[in-house]
């Protein structure tokens, strides 16, 4: 299988974005909804949970891990190669960087996300890493995610949040803005109306999707090791807050959640 | 000491009040960041850690327990009192209910809060039980917690995203309302405009801290042992987001955290 995991339910747009690119691997889900959210919390900690919840994936037979929360791949991802060299990590922050590099004209790059993963500068320092004469700037939204989750998607209210925090980034004449978080994806329309129709706007749940496919494609040999079929399983470490409203925005459907702590 | 423990930073509001009723008196405070929110957990999760949080207050040499948090009173504070027998447990519920009580002229009352709050009835059942006769309306407000963090206490969104919640309680001619959530009390005034003059805003904080005060006065064996003085200690279980603000909301002034998570 696939395991893929988050701090909660967002990684479900992730999952959309594999189903799209890659329908009929299974996957196996873990979102760690006892502890979420990730983004407000600190880098030991959301190193020490990466950890244990890739050692739990391991387990239950996976044979690829995607880190499909932001706050993870920003703090925990090196530290997760480092000790599982043997099994290939996948995480939100270089595939969007490397489109985002690719798409843009002016070099001016916008990235918002949680407080988390803005603090953490990853997205910034992989961008600089590749190319130095790069400009960016970035804004931590941390109202986006209760605004999804609440469901608030093409409110009044939601479009008035999303232009507190980014006119300022319009301003700077960014010309690419990567979606840091994977519950933003979810207001992406809203977003876009906002910031313009000139301004591209980087899905970094995509930037993966597609990646992964290539990465199957080059290598048969994990490619074949991945059970196939449609037996996907989502586990949750407590019950997910409004999981039938966020399963119905990415799949038009609910899912059946396991709810088990096993930490 | 007077232990004190919260999911997070919103028991700070607790603390202010106490201040206000018992200021010589010495605080340990607890808040579960490591964990928070609370309110949109399960109940064995929330009972299990506000178990575990009591046991290690009551090692730190505290007297009296607050249970600052509504989502812990809510689902935990009876097992607490039947686990702690010999220690007096506070919780946030009871002291706001006969408060409310006291108040209301027509009878109905309104309650906000958290979704695991709402969702778990406590007002409603503790009212129901001492007045049969109430009418309540409840809401759950989850975009209330990240907008104090945020520390958008006065701005226009803030007042749109209240009226979106509140107007259909105002709509059911209530004349009182608790806030029932730790974190809303940072919100009173813009609440007030919204909600009109009529309704009375029950604090749960305040009518805790004025319960307390009364115990204290009527318990002196309770009273003596605790250490009077103003070393205050305000544990964190991981690093709190914005405490400077919610602090300085609060008492204004900074409060200087000790980070350790002990679970």
């Amino acid at each position: 299988m696939i395991g893929i995991f988050d701090s909660g339910v967002g990684g479900l747009t992730v999952v959309k974005e594999i189903f799209k690119y890659l329908s009929d691997y299974q996957i196996t889900y873990f979102g760690d909804t006892a502890r979420l959210p990730y983004g407000t919390k600190g880098a030991n900690f959301v190193i020490r949970y990466s950890k244990k919840i890739t050692r739990w994936l391991l387990k239950k037979g996976v044979k690829i891990i995607v880190v499909a929360c932001n706050t993870s791949s920003a703090w925990a991802s090196d530290s997760l190669k480092k000790e599982f060299k043997n099994i290939p990590i996948f995480e939100m922050i270089s595939p969007a960087v490397k489109e985002a590099i690719k798409t843009t004209r002016n070099k001016k790059i916008g990235i918002i996300g949680t407080p988390g993963t803005i603090k953490s500068g990853a997205y910034k320092k992989k961008l600089i890493k590749l190319d130095s004469d790069l400009k960016f700037f970035s804004t931590a939204c941390p109202l986006f995610v209760p605004l999804v989750e609440e469901g608030w998607i093409d409110e009044k209210v939601t479009k008035e949040i999303i232009k507190k925090y980014l006119l300022p980034l319009k301003e700077k004449n960014i010309d690419t803005l990567i979606l840091g978080c994977t519950h933003y994806p979810l207001l992406k329309e809203a977003i876009a109306e906002v910031i313009g129709k000139k301004v591209k706007i980087i899905n970094p749940a995509e930037s993966l999707a597609k990646k992964l496919k290539e990465f199957l494609e080059n290598r048969p040999e994990v490619k074949n090791k991945i059970k196939k079929g449609s037996k996907h399983k989502f586990f949750f470490s407590d019950e997910p807050y409004n999981l039938g409203k966020i399963s119905h925005l990415c799949f038009n459907k609910r899912i059946k959640p396991i709810i088990k702590d096993p930490f």
